[in-house]
């Protein structure tokens, strides 16, 4: 398994990106610690860290949008990761958004890019 | 000025994320504060925040490898940014590749997928 390097981390955790494999698009970021990425690599899905929940994530275990791994990234300094993959249901964003980034800055607004996929309150309810 | 969420963070730095804007290849993560996400927006060059210095970080100061914005994404819980660049000098990473996630996890190996652009010591000194 690899090693990666929490010595710079104050909160034992390092952010994780997850970008879609076929378009490039940044998906989201969140944060892993070691047992979340050890779950990723060893069962293809990605898992995070809730810092919210302070629990272990499985990545799309309320709103079926699992993220299937094609491929890990490990930065140069070995803290940063980038997971590559297939996003089911077409959404990573907990608002109905493809992307978590899905507003540009414009001068001192925020300017939304998207359209939303799916209507949270139908995945989540209220 | 758009305001991130800095009160999840434990250290006063938040992950900002260097996209390049033409091909959508993840260059590298980095930390900004409050004054070098300002001086990104107002000078239109990434500014982050160097944890090994603990200083205030033009990218590109020392290489001439400067980072010009092209647009800005801020994500659903305004705790994370993405920064669209144009790279100059084609290479993000101290070690001379074009992105610093130039390994790919291989089962229990990092397998380089990249060449180098350029040669650190030529860049930096030794």
């Amino acid at each position: 398994m690899i090693e990666l390097d929490f010595s710079k981390s104050k909160d034992g955790l390092l952010p994780a990106i997850a970008q879609d494999a076929e378009t490039g698009d940044i998906l989201m970021l969140a944060y892993i610690n070691k047992e979340s990425f050890q779950k990723t690599v060893a069962t293809g899905k990605a898992h995070y860290w809730s810092r919210s929940r302070a629990a272990l994530w499985l990545k799309g275990e309320s709103s079926g949008h699992v993220q299937l791994i094609r491929e890990i990234l490990v930065d140069c300094d070995q803290d940063t990761v980038v997971f590559k993959v297939e996003q089911l249901g077409g959404a990573a964003c907990h608002k109905g958004y493809r992307s978590c980034f899905f507003r540009r800055v414009d001068t001192d607004d925020l300017v939304i890019v998207e359209d939303k996929v799916f209507d949270p309150e139908k995945v989540y309810g209220k």
